[in-house]
């Protein structure tokens, strides 16, 4: 018997981890069809009466396993759920993150409806074929998948904490931290309510460590957890040639041809190997640590498929793995447009050129510090800056002349890898579902900031979706095997995080 | 009487001239009428029933005249008209080229009909009123205007050699050289046939000098000739990025961004002072003669009103004046595009990128030559190129990959200012109009180089429009007064040309 637990024990990976699994085993059709019940409610974040709806139903699930739920609000903004578990002598407090809206649908472009959920043996691109719903028993295929929207992004987690808060009850087994929950429903809307949330409601929202819960494991299927998220800013660029498009031929070597200013000057901010030409733009760049860098050196390398699949014969960077690339800053030229091309082609030097480009940001460089250094960077390039259209005058009167209209941004965020709090997650999901990728950053952009900010509260990233799981496009989905890590994943961190941090406070 | 006459000789500008100037002031209005009944047969060159009117209009106004016309003809095309006026003795023959189609029409854009031929007091954006063509009376006021599709570009030069030949056939003067005549009917729609009809036949066309009767005078409102055009060829460019477009914070600065690389390209290619940086480019280009060096410093500059205009706050060459930009080899880039801009942004690293671009060339460069120097220098940069969309293959396989599609192409022509020719067109103008600006070249391009690689000729270009005649656009219109300027410099070209070019060849 205690061989035979031991056995599983292994086999499950880590201590305690045996039960969950055998838990779950015997209630997968219990777990799906929550979830599915969840994903039949339709959840845009401008869906108002919709998303209440959702709200509702996340608050009655929590509140079915003793967690009082409250709806917290701001002006115009969808509710946040949120709710605590508090555990008698616990010492750390860990707020675990998932947002319930989900990304815009085009009903057209779905193999089915969005908001009901589908059952397929495999996925769609594979040949995969509808289960129905009635009669699935346990044990279901871990390779099935349920389709609909949010199954991924971002409800299967929400779903997933619920299952493995009673898996644990079941095994008779108390969290070893206090829980806290927090969803959020306008997180596809860009959350521009949440800073103001955060704020209101700080003193609740503190914690020891925020979980996010969000986004795809790593390329090769293994687990993955995120430590960081790029800061981001942008900036529409508009360069002037003549009032009215001239003919090249009469004009052509005499008049200013605004393609051309554009050009040098895109040319001398970024060259093609993505190398960044700003004097002092780096000065800001806090340089990887070396737990950072042995974790870059350990992801497994999925480059060399990837250029494949995406048809190209070279990388920027040098041939660096993507991984190390997007510890560092980034230019983005992600659109430029003047004159015409093609069937729209004329013989005409064009009025303006524009481009727009996006910066990503790493610690410590700061959106305005960034927009400092490329404004200085275009003047030291001969060039005006104007912040609105300019006037006629000011055309004439300038040698060369942009147009820079700033959107706004937010800095990176980075928990460092080798911190207590990090070490002890990481052993926590190696300990629930094995070796486990380690990514000191996400290369996008999510406000990962401001639990630093606003509540001074370092955040991990905790992702259990497939990576092929088409999300915010249509036929999202969630395959079955992904779910039952995460089940496994939130219990281990439920019970096993708070041990093994005061283990690693301790040096152990 | 004849101080008198020599007064009136005199007043006119040279010898022969006062004969043709008192015989317009008396039939001012039949020439406005001749002219106005011309206009009102619509001539765009695909529209073949009003070509043919057209045509045959031209050749009965000829016949009237005692030159019979024949309709030259070739496979789907609008017939050229071409006649002949053989002179006893006459040792020089002349060509006058003119093309009688027109631009196709917004209708919605003109104030009144576009082959409707309205008689305006003045410009249009000056107040223009119009004045009832019913009982007008010479002697017309100079500033008025004939508003009609190809008032100016180009039925005036036909209906100004109706008027000079019958102002010297009035004086009992006739011309001192043989004349042909040649009137285009699908110049705006690209000369597609000229070089076939002019191969077809080239011994009726061939003459010791075509003088192409199109254009707009200076700026400066002087009489202008001009003694070439520039060649021409272009290119459409594309540069690849990812098979589809992807998260600029996930793979920015890894996944090949294809802006970032055809801004370095074009970057390679020309500067923002309009300089050719690509090795070699410029080993074909024949230097400036010292006629036209001359030539060019003695244009009236009018290159600052025209930057206050166009809002400019520099030019490109580094202050060069305009015409002798024009003298060297252009490239312009006139377009450009990939991924959105403004409202169409987005932050993802786009699939590829388009260039389009036109090379504006100058004896003795080839359009062979000009693609073979920069495919050389694309090479240099590190692209493969190909002409086609790439394959797959070809995109995973190659560092750097740009298609380019190269359109037709022609050569530039220039003759020289100081062949004799040329020197006995000169004074002939200035005689009759005084002071005259010669441009060595036009910046733009036509295909001038046809009458000297096929029929062996020389051409210079004797323009007579205003320089504010809305050529192309709506309200095109023509001042009368360029009209009778062009009249006086067709008759002194018919009587003056000959006995000028005699005394030129024998360095008088």
């Amino acid at each position: 018997m205690a061989a035979a637990l031991l056995a599983l024990t292994l086999l499950a990976g880590g201590p305690g981890g045996g039960d969950v699994r055998a838990w779950r085993a015997t209630h997968e059709v219990e777990i799906v069809r929550e979830l599915a019940d969840l994903l039949a409610i339709p959840n845009v974040a401008s869906d108002a009466a919709n998303i209440e709806r959702n709200a509702e139903a996340i608050r009655a699930a929590y509140a079915r396993r003793g967690i009082a739920m409250e709806l917290l609000r701001s002006p115009g903004a969808p509710p946040a759920v949120f709710g605590e578990r508090r555990v008698p002598g616990a010492s750390r407090t860990i707020v675990f993150y998932a947002h319930y809206d989900g990304q815009p649908v085009v009903p057209a472009q779905w193999t089915g409806e969005p908001w009901k959920p589908v059952l397929r043996d495999r996925a769609l691109r594979d040949g995969g074929r509808e289960i129905a719903w009635d009669g699935i028993e346990a044990p279901l295929d871990p390779e099935w998948r349920v389709y609909a929207r949010s199954a991924s992004d971002d409800k299967a987690p929400i779903v997933g904490l619920l299952a493995a808060l009673d898996a644990l009850s079941a095994a008779g087994r108390a969290p070893t931290a206090n829980l806290k929950f927090f969803f959020e429903g306008e997180e596809e809307a860009g959350s521009p309510h949440l800073e103001r949330i955060l704020r209101d409601h700080a003193d609740k929202l503190r914690g020891d460590l925020w979980l996010l819960l969000d986004g795809p494991v790593h390329q090769s299927r293994r687990m993955a957890l995120f430590f960081g998220a790029r800061g981001v800013t942008d900036v529409e660029m508009t360069v002037y040639g003549p009032s009215r498009p001239l003919h090249s031929g009469h004009y052509g070597n005499w008049a200013v041809n605004p393609i051309a200013e554009l050009v040098r000057l895109l040319g001398s901010m970024r060259d093609d190997e993505g190398r960044i030409l700003v004097a002092g733009y780096s000065d800001d760049v806090r340089p990887p640590t070396e737990a950072e860098k042995r974790a870059v050196a350990a992801v497994p390398p999925v480059e060399s498929d990837l250029a494949r699949e995406l048809q190209l014969g070279r990388t920027e960077g040098g041939g660096a793995p993507l991984t190390e690339l997007i510890l560092r800053p980034a230019i983005n030229l992600h659109g430029i447009a003047s004159g015409g091309v093609g069937a729209s082609a004329t013989n005409a030097i064009p009025t303006e050129a524009r481009a727009s480009i996006d910066f990503r940001l790493v610690p410590d460089q700061t959106p305005e510090k960034v927009r400092e250094r490329i404004e200085e960077h275009v003047r030291r390039q001969g060039f005006t800056i104007v912040h609105a259209d300019p006037t006629p005058e000011e055309r004439r009167s300038s040698l060369r002349l942009v147009k820079l209209v700033w959107g706004a941004g937010y800095p990176a965020a980075r928990t460092p890898l080798d911190a207590a709090s990090s070490r002890a997650v990481i052993r926590a999901v190696e300990e629930a579902v094995g070796p486990t990728v380690l990514l000191p950053t996400l290369g996008g952009s999510i406000p990962m900031y401001l639990f630093g900010d606003v509540l001074n509260t370092p955040v991990v990233g905790v992702p259990i979706a497939n990576h092929d799981n088409d999300q915010h496009a249509a036929n999202e989905n969630l395959r079955l095997q992904n779910l039952w890590d995460g089940i496994e994943v939130y219990a281990a961190l439920m019970s096993r995080l708070a041990p093994n941090w005061d283990a690693a406070a301790a040096g152990r």
